[in-house]
């Protein structure tokens, strides 16, 4: 029996998959600056940077200074991104001097297609990287998060076969992975089709936590990030102000539109009414939103960060008279 | 047991709710011109002005004439929201001279504190006025949908006791209502509650056919749609755009933030994904919700009609070199 999570861990992607789709590169030290609010705010997971090629990505050139600046909090998980095996190399060197990560996210699109267009490798190929990328974590003590991209559909092939995504959690599960990321990576997801992979997939691959990473393309993120939780899913992605995702410039130009992630602001505030546990307050993280606007130096998507939560005392208001 | 619908009736709220909050007063063609496309769209039920006081609500002003000019569909249910018994009386001028509609709503708040800031009587006074409202538009012929306002949260009250929701929902049965609305007048609602609600109300006041009327306040529009769809609620009030709710000016001061109501583009395209036929094609309604930006000035709050629909069917693409 399905019983929905009294308690959700929420990865606050904001300063990776966030970061990741902005032009402007931010200042090493705001960075640093935001991640130290985060641990604050009580996030128990913080996904901080990625080690993609810095001639590339530009964004992640900072990741070993950044690695060393950040404040780190017994029982919070330090999130990166290892692309590659360069990456994996040089995390093990941030790692043996002491300022590594505690999870590493290693991914590949279901869709094949959308993997050789992003690595340029088909999937036999782009799984025999993976593979030594993920015996190498796991052998320094990291937990390994085995990310499926694509799982809801693709922006090149369209619909993504379930099978597909089956096998390759199947596939990450055998290689030791502790958990395994449902990427939507282009909001292409349904609430519907979340609770129907969902089920196919603890029916196919138990005995592995699944993480909801849904992005707000088509305004269904949070209706996407419910319908998981009401499938007993208690890991869920999102970043502050909405922002991220793939970005839709140069060779990613098949996907046309936004691409946010789902938006913390939102995303905490919807289980915190809903009775479900996040660790956060959502005022203290309304003021830390407002910071990050500043920061990426556009609005967040965030709804309640205008309207502010839900009040469920009276406020003071002179009445009317009473007619 | 519970069902979900795999079919709903989604009324498009623009033209009424969502011109509510407008500074702007729209002239009478373009938003004639507006709900005609509404009809051409599909859909079977639109909400079309209010017989409010024409010198306090200058927006719906030209309600009489706005009638006269709209094209009307057999099948399609044309709906006008009646605040009171002049109100009323104009309306049934208007069905004697062969342009009325086939619906009113009535609304009360369930917190008695907002119905006495907005309509200045406590609740008894309020239903001695309504009742004899939905007589009248009973006898006209005219179906009746009794709106329970503030029915999730009241933003001075703050929460607002279930029992009373179930008691003004009982009372709307009892004096004949065709429907019950469960306004949530100023997005305060959350899944669970809008669960909670129903099951309720299922139980204390079945028979009678509820509508879910969201606004996305807090970023959860949708996320409570779906809660409502899973419980087992086919109709579905949104507005094209995002547009609508309550004025944030004047003695509505006391709300902050934006009120607007679901938003019709994401709403159709998130049934429409899951397989929930809506009767309304997604392309040909994102065109529609272009123009409303237009006549509104204003940009959509929709993310389809920025990224478009999902695509299920692979697109060209040139592929990258097969590593």
């Amino acid at each position: 029996m399905i019983t929905h999570p009294t308690r959700v861990n929420i990865c606050e992607c904001w300063a990776r998959d966030g970061l990741q789709n902005q032009r402007e590169v931010v200042p090493t030290g705001k960075k640093v600056e935001m991640i130290d609010r985060f641990t604050d705010l009580g996030f128990r997971k913080i996904e901080v940077t990625s080690f993609s090629n810095p001639k590339v990505v530009k964004q992640f050139a900072d990741c070993m200074e950044l690695l060393k600046r950040i404040k780190r909090k017994p029982g919070v998980s330090y999130v990166g991104l290892v692309p590659n095996m360069r990456g994996m190399d040089r995390l093990l060197e941030a790692q043996r001097e002491g300022f590594g990560v505690d999870e590493v996210i290693v991914i590949i699109s279901a869709s094949e297609i959308h993997q050789k267009t992003n690595v340029g490798k088909n999937h036999p190929d782009s799984l025999a990287d993976l593979g030594p990328i993920i015996a190498k974590a796991l052998t320094a003590r990291m937990k390994v998060i085995g990310c499926v991209g694509t799982a809801f559909g693709c922006p090149i092939a369209g619909d993504v076969p379930l099978a597909k995504v089956v096998e390759l959690s199947a596939w990450y599960k055998k290689e030791g992975a502790d958990t395994i990321m449902l990427g939507d990576t282009t909001g292409m997801a349904n609430p519907v089709q979340v609770k129907r992979t969902l089920a196919e997939l603890f029916e196919k691959v138990p005995g592995i936590p699944y993480i909801a990473h849904f992005h707000d393309t088509r305004g269904v993120g949070l209706a996407n990030t419910l319908a998981a939780w009401e499938m007993g899913v208690d890991l869920h992605d999102s970043s502050l102000g909405g922002i991220g995702g793939q970005p839709a410039t140069d060779k990613a130009a098949y996907h046309v539109g936004f691409t946010g992630n789902a938006c913390t602001e939102d995303l905490v505030a919807m289980f915190e009414e809903m009775g479900v546990a996040t660790g956060i307050d959502v005022d203290p993280m309304l003021r830390v939103a407002r910071e990050a606007e500043q920061v990426v130096g556009g609005p967040s998507r965030s709804q309640v960060l205008r309207s502010g939560r839900v009040r469920h005392e009276p406020v003071e208001y002179k009445e009317a008279g009473d007619g």
